[in-house]
């Protein structure tokens, strides 16, 4: 794990970064916009699956792409907020799910096998869980330039699309805290229901969130402080792996409300930052419709999906599958002899 | 094609398959339902996921079921209400997509390969267009039976899943009376723009289908009048594979406008009689998302596809195949080790 922590020593680093972002290929891109202009359809035929096929050549600098190595990284944390019992489940499944995964038995590893992409799991530090945020920030700046790092290097150099999803008892509240301290309202606007809580529970969780919030007040003015605050280091190292992906140019399918909560980070920080980015799907947690409108990206399916692990954005690696095959293999006008209305 | 032609012999053939329909497997039903309550997740999480795979489990009989056959069937069919000018594109385009199906350069042809589906494409007639239903019937009862048998052949016996698609220029015209001769209403509530028509045309043609409606006002009581009326081949071929699949408990995932149109003839002549279908997508087409909500059919996706082919069902094929590999792959609680909330 040498390297990886190796990449960010300092959020100077991380501004570095950030500073220094790759941008989609556009002559690619104006070349699958007209490859789609002559393919044997009537012009928008195919919806939403046309401009998802330009969005992918434009940042893989390929006018007429492939996908041949999608990669899913889920990343397991474990939260302090735990104690204060924002969850349904004890904290002790998230090891539970991380030997789930190991052995093939969770949805995960059955999308990955399903849509052909490869799946690798970090367990990050399972067994020292953040602070509890209500009574400080949740880690210290050295664990969540750590955690970063970790999100950094696990992506695969040569893989062409990225999907990172997570596992984490307790971490929808930590989201949802994330979610408030970067894009403002109130704490209950961004509370959900996670694993199943009762309106009770629901209603004590997004206390919780309000007081996290008010006690770390200090450290929320910038996007780096507020993810160390209240979130976590699966949030970390999910938001450390969607900028190595736009580092690399590979294109990134969001999943649900915690994926989006972690990478809205930079979204805040330099609006933009997530062009790489597609919403996978709209989850049924409470705040994840408002987050996808901060940041200005509808989602591609809305199947009532709140599982995290990655899950809803790797059924989406479907629907981005279809849209390449279609845009990369049809036919034009000209070499079916079809007429062009 | 003799076989074929023989199913269905006179209107009361139809109406007796209709009569005897098989029913989903109450069994194997609760047996999937019971498997869904103890896989590693939280109840419900994988959303609408869940439903699809225990309804597939209960039309194939089986609590653990795979996805190893699916079928696409095209059906193609040419339309005398073109001579009208309801369509961008000019007739003769019908056969060549058919020669473009062939050689495999159109969208479904993509579609079925990415999702592992085989593809049959069945041309009906072409040279020999449906009547111009503004000045009576499109097809004499004798040509809508053929048809109907036609799509009842086309079905694959194991088959494990049927997507059902069209191609054929004019067609939204058609499907727009149906629906409207159907399910009441204006003709403008079910006209939309096919292809990409302008407003005038679009106007145009809901004036082409009222008046197509009033002219065949006697034969639209009943469902099947109605489909011989101001259908066509295609849509007919459609209703019969659909038929088909329900005697041979192969569940169906219905296209767009055009296949929801056909598919409804049957919902309205025996309430529950597409319980074996879902909706693969909400389309573009104006008419569509009226016509799922009057079968009761809440769409899986909705990505502004307006294709036809099957190709919104084909992609929903995905879904389907996400959601059976979670059911019958994933790890219960006592298998994994992991603490049940």
């Amino acid at each position: 794990m040498a390297m990886s922590e190796a990449r960010f020593g300092s959020v100077e680093d991380v501004a570095d970064a950030l500073a220094d972002l790759q941008e989609p290929d556009g002559q690619a891109e104006a070349a699958a916009r007209a490859r789609d202009a002559v393919l044997t359809k009537p012009p928008g035929a195919l919806g939403r699956l046309e401009e998802l096929a330009i969005w992918y050549a434009a940042w893989r600098g390929d006018p007429r792409p492939g996908l041949a190595r999608p990669q899913i990284v889920v990343f397991a944390g474990n939260h302090g907020i735990v104690g204060q019992g924002v969850s349904a489940f004890p904290a002790e499944v998230t090891a539970q799910m991380v030997a789930n995964f190991a052995a093939g038995g969770a949805a995960i590893n059955q999308l990955a096998r399903t849509f052909g992409a490869s799946l690798d799991v970090h367990p990050l530090d399972l067994d020292r869980p953040t602070a509890d945020f209500t009574q400080g920030p949740a880690m210290s700046e050295q664990e969540c330039l750590a955690a970063l790092s970790t999100g950094w290097a696990a992506v695969a150099d040569d893989a062409d699309l990225l999907v990172v999803g997570e596992m984490g008892i307790g971490n929808t509240t930590s989201a949802a805290a994330l979610a408030c301290a970067l894009w403002g309202g109130a704490a209950a606007d961004w509370t959900g229901r996670g694993t199943g809580l009762d309106d009770t529970a629901l209603s004590a969780k997004a206390g919780i969130v309000s007081r996290g919030l008010e006690r770390n007040a200090t450290l929320l003015g910038d996007p780096m402080g507020a993810l160390r605050a209240v979130g976590g280091r699966e949030l970390a190292a999910m938001a450390g792996a969607i900028l190595r992906a736009r580092h690399a140019r590979i294109p990134v399918i969001l999943d649900g409300f915690i994926c989006t909560a972690a990478a809205s980070v930079w979204e805040k920080a330099r609006p933009g930052a997530l062009d790489h980015c597609v919403a996978g799907h709209l989850s049924a947690e409470g705040g994840h419709g408002r987050l996808l409108a901060a940041i200005g990206k509808p989602p591609l399916l809305s199947l009532g999906l709140r599982l995290g692990e990655g899950s809803g954005a790797a059924l989406a690696v479907g629907v981005l599958q279809g849209a390449l095959a279609c845009h990369s293999g049809m036919a034009t006008f000209a070499e079916a002899g079809v007429t062009d209305g």
